[in-house]
């Protein structure tokens, strides 16, 4: 398969959102000129988006529904379910633990760690802390696919590295520093004031 | 100016995080491609990049560490400080609030709103919750840069409109709705969900 960019790939997250709510209005099919218009895009970019995926949607007839919408969450793996490790247990870790989001598209967060020995042992929306140090132990009697790291940066290598080898291939990293990985781990790395930064950038320079 | 694109701004972003951790460690120069290195991209792009801006640094002798984190923090708005205000008194909104990464770059979280009585007047973070009904005749006494928005998908539009029409320029929004904005307020929209999905896709077309 060709290269993908993470900008088709979010645009294609945002697709299988809004053909989610076409499905709830009831309508069956959605042309690439309904799907554009909901993503602020153009129907050239939907189908060019569509197209690196095969053949979709009938000419003049527009994408059927449920045809899209199962192929969108094949594409985008969400046809199973993601066990997700949290390691953090702050305030943005216990943020992220409750968020809805996550357990309705199939990420399951299964178990929380932390080095903190005040808060291992917690109860944090029905799961006990646990004990980081046993999460290499932990991880080889419960395979995970995905972990969110949410340490502080000085502690975030260290525990990406027992994660990588405890057979986890993709982080969530909020830990403000660039982790080095082997190249089959993905990482994602989310940093509010990164994002903040993209708004003041807009302010200095409209 | 030429439009930039987003991804550019966010590697500019990055850019200035590694300056100051050059500077921290007491390094006065630096090249291209030790800042390629550092952000996982290549000296073309990072020169690319600064170029929309002007001409910096010297052949062979590189970047002024404290010149281009002086230029990057203009470039990036982040010159002055911003008053942001955050709606939407719920967990994510609490980690947000106390989020220390916006207050180093001048992002000041000075006043928090909610709808829920329970809520209103309770302490967070030395802020006092109030009520979202004031909103509009606050923003008029208090002008606001910012605006965080973390309210459920239905509240969203009807706070956004709020916030448009007392001078709000700039949203950072994390309820999972498309907001209607006029042209010249800049939206950005975070969705945790979106992010994991970037990973699943990234697992399941390995």
């Amino acid at each position: 398969m060709r290269k993908i960019s993470e900008s088709t790939v979010r645009r294609l997250s945002l697709y299988l959102r809004f053909l989610e709510q076409f499905d709830a209005q009831g309508h069956t099919t959605v042309s690439s000129a309904e799907l554009a218009r909901r993503g602020a895009t153009t129907s050239a970019q939907v189908r060019k988006d569509l197209s690196f995926f095969g053949s979709f949607g009938k000419r003049g007839l527009g994408y059927s529904v449920p045809e899209l919408t199962g192929r969108l969450r094949e594409i985008l793996g969400l046809k199973r379910t993601y066990r997700v490790v949290l390691v953090g247990a702050g305030r943005i870790g216990g943020a992220l633990a409750q968020y809805p989001g996550f357990r309705q598209r199939g990420f399951h967060v299964a178990a929380i760690y932390d080095k903190d020995p005040r808060k291992i042992g917690s109860r944090w929306n029905g799961l006990v802390v646990r004990d980081v140090r046993h999460i290499a132990s932990d991880l080889k009697k419960e395979p995970t696919d995905i972990a969110i790291l949410v340490t502080p940066a000085e502690a975030a290598q260290e525990v990406a590295d027992q994660l990588v080898q405890s057979g986890v291939k993709a982080i969530l990293n909020f830990a403000p520093i660039r982790l080095a990985v082997p190249a089959d781990v993905a990482v994602k790395s989310v940093n509010m004031a990164l994002e903040l930064e993209t708004l003041s950038f807009a302010l200095a320079n409209r």
